[in-house]
C-alpha cells in the first residue's frame, strides 16, 4: 500500500493517526534543527516535519530530496505550531518516522508553480510537467466536471449517448477534411468528421428521439491563435421539437453547468434577433456583460457640411461612461488602434461631454454645441461621459464599432470573467454570399431549415431568407449553435440547388441522407456546443489551449511527441500512396 | 408543440386526458367500422382508434397511412375494450380527433420488426431503418447506459476524464496504424491512436492520480468477423497503486455495471494464474460458467501399447456429463469438427461410462475396463457421462481441447447468456516468442512491468519471466486487460532492448515517455476495457456489430455512406501525396 490518505485530506481531527502518504516534493525548508517538506499530490499539500534531534539520519535523508522527487513517508499526524490558514491541511503536519524515495527527479526545466518561469514552447515540450501546475490541472478538472455534468443532465432527460463513426466520407462542402488512406481499399480514403451532423440526423430518422455525444471533431484549417485541428463538441439532436423546445432544454443545461461549476444561478437567457445584434453591437456574438449599445445618428449629423459623415452610409455612436477626462494621448492611441488594418476604420471622432456641461469634439468646426448636445442626448450620455463616433459603409462601420466597443469594455473593466452573460441570437440569415466562389454558402450548414414565411424570397433575394437557426453566446463568444433541420427530401434538394450543387453532386455526397428522408423522417433539430470554448469561458481564461491536455501548436504539431512525422516507405507502399513535392499555388 | 406525451407513457390513470402524440405507424388494422393504428416511438407503442361512424373522413384518412409514416394525432385517452397485457400502454387507446401526416414513407426494404426479413447487407445499407428495430435500439441504449454508469462510478471515485489526442505519432510497434497526411507539414503523417497508453502514463507523471476516458481507438488490421477498424475503450490509469488496488477498483466497476443493467449481484470475482487457466481450460480467457476442467491422464494412459498416446506430450480428458447416450453419428460429427483445420486435432477419443457401469471406448482394444474406470474416476465421471480425450503436443492439445470444451458447453446449454461468470486471469508471461519476426514481443505492451522476482531470468529464459499483468474475462471473452507499468527509465530501456529496439529506436519512438520518467514518475498501473465487447456480453449477443450504431463491414467499408471513397486530385495535391499502384507482396 502506497498511501493511507492523500495529501489534501488530513485535518486536526486526524491528530495522532499514523498515516502513510505518497507524493511529490513541492519544496523543502531547512530551519537548523528542523526540516520541513511540502508534499504535493492532486488533492493538496501536506507538510512533513523532520527533526534533527529525534532522528538525524532521517532528517539528513530528507535534506537530500530535490524538487519533484516522488517519496513515500510514514508518520503521525501532529498539530502544527505555526498554522497555515491558506491551505485546508494547514492545521497539521506529519512527524515522519520513515521515508522512502519512490523515484528521483532531475531539476525541471521550469518551476512547477502557478506562475511559472517557463515559456510556451518549453512548457508544451514538457507538457507532463506543465500539467503538474495547479492552474492547468484545475482547468482540466473543470473540463472533466463540465463533461460529466453534461452527461448526467442529458441522461436524466432520457438523451441517449451514441458514438458515431470517426472514419467517414470526405465531402468538399465546408472546411477541409483530414483524410485517412484505406489500405484495404487502395486509392480510397476515409475522412475524419468535421461534425457528426449527418449521423445524428440519421439517428433521428432511426427514431432515437433524443441523442447526444461528446465527440472529437476535426478541421484541417490554417490554425489561428485559438484554433485546434481536433476539437470537442457536445453534439445534440431531438425529434418532434420546435425551436423553443431546443432553446429551453439547452438553456437549462447551460444554467446547470454554471451552477454546478461556479455556484451561480443565472436568470432566463435573453434572446435577440441576428439583425438586432448586428444593429446594436455590430456582432452576431455580442458581449452583453456591458451595455454601450450603438446609437445611429445619421439624421443628427448629416447635411451639416462634414463630408465624411455626409458620404457615410451609417454613422454610429457609443457612450463610454466617465471617460470625458481621457487625455489627448489616450484618444490618439484609440484612433491609431481603430485605424490598424485588422480593424480598418478611417478615423475615430469623439465628443467629450464635460462635467461643466460643455462639449468638446474633434469635429467642433462642423458642429455646434447644440448639435453635439443632441448626439449626446441620443446616446444617453451624462456630463463626464465620452462619445465615440465611427462612420462609413454600414457593415464595416458596425464591425469596426463592435471592436471598439469590446476594447472599451475591457479598458473600463466591464468584462469580468466571473460574470456570465448568456444570450440567444436568433433568426440568422439562411445564406451568405461568398466573394471567393461567387456564390451563396449556407451560413450554418446545408441542412438548416429556412423560415417558411421567407421562403418565397429564395429566388429573388436569397440573402433575405432567414433560417431557423440560433447561437448561444456567452460573454461575447459563440459557445453553441444549431438549427431546426430540413426533414423533407424535396426541400433539401432545393437547398442544395441554391448552394450550387447539381442534383448529381448532392446525391453523390448526401444521397444517403436524402434517401433516409423518404422513409419517415421526423421533424428534428439540434445544437452543438464547442466544449473547449465553453470550458475556457466558464474557467475565465482566454485560450482554449489551457483547457486541452495535449494541444497542438499553430503549425498543427505536437512538440512533445514530435508529431506529425515521416512514414517508412513500406508503410506508404502498403497504403498505395507516395509522397510528392508540395504543390504551391501559382 | 408536436406532442404532449410520448408513445410509452399513457396509462389508465390518464383516461379522459386530451393528448397530442407523434410517432411512426407500426401497423394498422381495419375492422369494418373501426381502424386501429399502432403508433410507435422510442418509448413504446400506443394504440390509436378511429371510428367510421364518429368521423368517416378521419377514419378514411387513417386507412391511407402506410407503414412508417410519421404522424401527429390529437385525441382523448380512453379505456380499451380488449386490453393488451403485453405492453405497458395496453389498458388504453386514443380516440383520435385530429390527424396530421408529418412525413410520408416509402415501403421499407425490410420489415421493421424484432425478427426482420432483411439480410445483413440490406440492413447495413439502410442502417437508419435497421436501428428502428427494438432489439437494435435496445442494444444501443444498453451501451449508452453502460457508458454513463461507468462515468458516474469513476467520477464518484474522483477519477478525472481527460481527452487525449487523436492525431498522434505513428509507431511501428504493435498493430498497423491508420495514418493521416499533414497538409501543413508536407510528407509527414499523424497516426490515429491504437490506445491512449503513453498519454495516460504521462498523465500519471503529471500527477493526475486517477484518469479515465471512454475513447475511440483504431487498428488497421485485416478484419475478422468480429473486429472493427475503430473501437471503443474504457481506458483507466491510477497512481500509487499495487495490482490489488486496480483489481478491486475495477471489479467493483464491473459489478456495478452488471447490477445496474441486469439487476444481478455478482459475488467476489475468482482469480486464476495464467498457467492454471491454460492447464485447466486451454485458454487465457476461460468461460467458467461451466466446469468441464481438463484432467491430465498421461500416467494412466501411456505405456499400454497405444502409440498415439505414448508419443503424445500431453493427454487430456474432459467429462461431458450425461452424454453417454451420444450416438455414433454425434460422435463422428464431433470428431470431424475437431479435425477441421481451424482446430487441427488429429482425432478424438471417447469413453462412454454407461449407466450399467460398463465402459465403451474408441480405444477399447488398447485399454481394459479397469483402465477406463481409472480415467473416468480421475475425471470425476459418473455413470451416464462421456469422456473426451485429446492428445498431442502440449500447447496444441490444450488449445484443441479448449475449443471442444466450449463447443460441448454450448451443446449442453451451459453457456446461458443471462448468467455472468467473471474471472481475473493473472501473472501473464511478460514476453511471447514471435515466429515471423524471430524475436520476443511484449505479450501486453512494452510498458508492462515484469515481476521483479522473475527478472533474473530475463537473459537466460525470457519466456519464464512473468508480468504484473491481468485480464478480466467475462463468459469466456477478454473484456479488460491491464498491468502495473514500468516507471523507471533504466528498466524501460532494458525492456526495449529485450524487445529488439536499439537505444536509438527506443528514444526516437518513445523518448518523450522515457524522458518523462526522469522527472518524478510515480508508480502507476491501469486497465482498459473493450466497450464494444463488454456491451455485447452484457447484452447477451455474440456480435459486437449489434452494439455499434454505424459499424463497418469486413472490408472496412461503411456501405450506407459509401466510405472510403476516392479523393479529388486537388485534395491529393494539397496533401502532397499521390495514389500509386497497389504493391503486392512477392
Amino acid at each position: 500500500m502506497y498511501r493511507s490518505h492523500n495529501c489534501g485530506v488530513l485535518r486536526s481531527s486526524d491528530i495522532d493517526t499514523v498515516v502513510t502518504l505518497s507524493g511529490w516534493v513541492q519544496k523543502s525548508r531547512d530551519l537548523g534543527g528542523m526540516t520541513f517538506i511540502d508534499l504535493r499530490d492532486r488533492y493538496g499539500i501536506t507538510q512533513l516535519a523532520f527533526n534533527m534531534e529525534v532522528n538525524e539520519e532521517l532528517c539528513l535523508a530528507a535534506r537530500k530530496l530535490g524538487r519533484e522527487f516522488v517519496v513515500q513517508v510514514e508518520g503521525t499526524v501532529i498539530e502544527r505550531s505555526s498554522k497555515n490558514k491558506n491551505i485546508p491541511t494547514g492545521d497539521i503536519e506529519i512527524k515522519v518516522s520513515a521515508l522512502k524515495v519512490l523515484n528521483a527527479s532531475k531539476t525541471p526545466p521550469f518551476t512547477i508553480e502557478d506562475n511559472t518561469d517557463g515559456g510556451e514552447d518549453i512548457r508544451m515540450k514538457y507538457r507532463y510537467l506543465d500539467l503538474r501546475r495547479k492552474t492547468v490541472r484545475e482547468n482540466l478538472m473543470l473540463r472533466s466536471k463540465i463533461a460529466i455534468e453534461t452527461r448526467k443532465f442529458l441522461s436524466d432527460l432520457e438523451f441517449i449517448e451514441v458514438e458515431t463513426p470517426v472514419l467517414i466520407k470526405s465531402t468538399p462542402e465546408g472546411a477541409r477534411d483530414f483524410v485517412v488512406p484505406s489500405r484495404m481499399n487502395a486509392n480510397q480514403f476515409y475522412a475524419l468528421p468535421q461534425s457528426p451532423q449527418t449521423f445524428k440526423q440519421l439517428l433521428m430518422v432511426a427514431g432515437f428521439d433524443k441523442y447526444f455525444q461528446i465527440v472529437k471533431c476535426f478541421r484541417d484549417e490554417d490554425l489561428r491563435a485559438d484554433r485546434q485541428p481536433e476539437f470537442t463538441q457536445i453534439d445534440c439532436e431531438m425529434s418532434f421539437v420546435e425551436q423553443d423546445d431546443i432553446l429551453n432544454t439547452f438553456e437549462e443545461l447551460t444554467r446547470h453547468l454554471i451552477k454546478e461549476t461556479k455556484g451561480i444561478d443565472l436568470p432566463t437567457f435573453p434572446r435577440m434577433d441576428y439583425a438586432d445584434a448586428m444593429r446594436l453591437y455590430g456582432s452576431d456574438k455580442p458581449d452583453i456583460r456591458f451595455g454601450m449599445e450603438f446609437v445611429e445618428i445619421n439624421e443628427l449629423t448629416q447635411n451639416k457640411g462634414f463630408k465624411v459623415f455626409d458620404d457615410a452610409e451609417l454613422i454610429l455612436a457609443i457612450n463610454a461612461e466617465g471617460c470625458a477626462n481621457y487625455t489627448r494621448k489616450q484618444l490618439d492611441a484609440l484612433t491609431k488602434w481603430v485605424k490598424r488594418p485588422q480593424i480598418g476604420a478611417l478615423g475615430l471622432i469623439y465628443v467629450k461631454y464635460n462635467e461643466d456641461g460643455t462639449y468638446k469634439s474633434s469635429v467642433d468646426k462642423f458642429y455646434s454645441q447644440e448639435d453635439l448636445a443632441e448626439w449626446c442626448a441620443k446616446a444617453g450620455a451624462k456630463p463626464g461621459d465620452l462619445l465615440f463616433v465611427i462612420s462609413g459603409e454600414k457593415d464595416k462601420a458596425r464591425k469596426q464599432m463592435g471592436e471598439l466597443r469590446l476594447k472599451m469594455g475591457t479598458e473600463l473593466g466591464l468584462r469580468n470573467p466571473e460574470v456570465f452573460a448568456p444570450l440567444w441570437v436568433m433568426d440568422f440569415p439562411l445564406l451568405e454570399w461568398d466573394e471567393d466562389s461567387q456564390r451563396y454558402h449556407a451560413m450554418h450548414h446545408p441542412f438548416t431549415s429556412p423560415k417558411m414565411e421567407d421562403f418565397d424570397k429564395i429566388e429573388e433575394s436569397p440573402a433575405e431568407v432567414r433560417a431557423n437557426a440560433y447561437d448561444l453566446v456567452l460573454n461575447g463568444s459563440e459557445v453553441g449553435g444549431g438549427s431546426i433541420r430540413i426533414h423533407d427530401r424535396e426541400l433539401q434538394r432545393i437547398m442544395f440547388k441554391h448552394l450550387g450543387f447539381t442534383d448529381e453532386e448532392a446525391q453523390n455526397q448526401f444521397g444517403f441522407l436524402m434517401d433516409a428522408f423518404e422513409y419517415g423522417a421526423p421533424p428534428h433539430g439540434g445544437i452543438a456546443f464547442g466544449l473547449d470554448r465553453l470550458c475556457s469561458i466558464i474557467g475565465g481564461a482566454d485560450s482554449i489551449r489551457d483547457f486541452i491536455a495535449f494541444p497542438k501548436n499553430n503549425s498543427g504539431r505536437d512538440v512533445m511527441i514530435d508529431a506529425p512525422s515521416p512514414l517508412a516507405q513500406d508503410q506508404l507502399d502498403e497504403l498505395s500512396i507516395a509522397n510528392v513535392e508540395k504543390v504551391t499555388a501559382e
